[in-house]
């Protein structure tokens, strides 16, 4: 293969692997409770793609491309059909220096777009630390309110955190 | 722009679509019921590729490139989610002529690429007029059974076919 062949086959991987994840992938961030942490609650973001087990050769590419994150399978007991695997990729490191320039540079076609950029603002705080304090991880948790999942958010609904707004709201 | 980046820009988008496909697009085949056919059956062939209201441009992306199908909308009035649009393309022709020779250049890297075969071998068949017979819907029908959707075939398990393969064994 000459180095013109390698590029483009570079390219088709990297156009592939776009048109995939505004497909199939996913960008999320949930708050999960956690007593160990000051705040009780921890920050979880991710860059998920899912497909059932015939087609987990299509998930080793992304991840070979990569060359990080991490293979978890659903068993499925309850039923006849195929288990699942979930690609992830949970680490801050990993998706600061990999994930995120990857999709800055290769922009999505659909609205998955705007769950990135929320996504890597998101990603961005955290670096800076700021989720490690309630008024970074409000933040946080309103901006997760504005991703395609629409999800109210556990953290915001949770009586401490109205609390805690409420009086916010009155000084 | 020069020749080579329009080739690039081409090779892009091409992969995206597979990527896309391999996330979302369908290749499906259909038995309905249809009095005024001979066989009292219609087969009824289609790629399909469905998102979100907000993500129509992808669509339109596909749609563009290969210069064929029809956008339908789903609407949505029980809730509060956004409209559905399915990219569709129905046409025996544009089937033959564009979609499947673009998935034969471009192959799906999921389990969906097994779909694929099952839709060409049949849109083949259908191209030599063979689903107009009892014989050709039945080898239809059981291709179709192999197809990941795995439904048990309406046509198979209806009683006048059932009937006519028990006469069929018989002989």
């Amino acid at each position: 293969m000459t180095s013109a062949d390698h590029q483009q086959e570079r390219l088709k991987i990297e156009s592939w692997i776009v048109g995939f994840t505004d497909g199939e992938g996913c960008f999320s961030v949930s708050f999960i409770k956690n007593k160990t942490t000051k705040t009780g609650w921890q920050i979880f973001p991710e860059f998920v793609i899912t497909q059932g087990s015939k087609s987990l050769p299509a998930l080793e590419i992304v991840q070979n491309y990569f060359g990080c994150g991490k293979m978890f399978i659903n068993q499925r007991k309850d039923n006849h059909r195929e288990n699942l695997y979930r690609y992830c990729v949970r680490s801050l490191g990993d998706l600061e220096d990999k994930i995120i320039p990857f999709f800055r540079r290769n922009s999505l076609k659909t609205f998955k777009q705007n769950d990135f950029k929320i996504f890597s603002e998101i990603i961005n705080l955290m670096l800076k630390r700021e989720h490690l304090t309630k008024k970074g991880m409000r933040k946080i948790a309103r901006s997760i309110e504005k991703m395609n999942t629409k999800k109210k958010s556990r953290f915001l609904e949770s009586s401490e955190t109205k609390r805690q707004l409420a009086s916010t709201a009155r000084r």
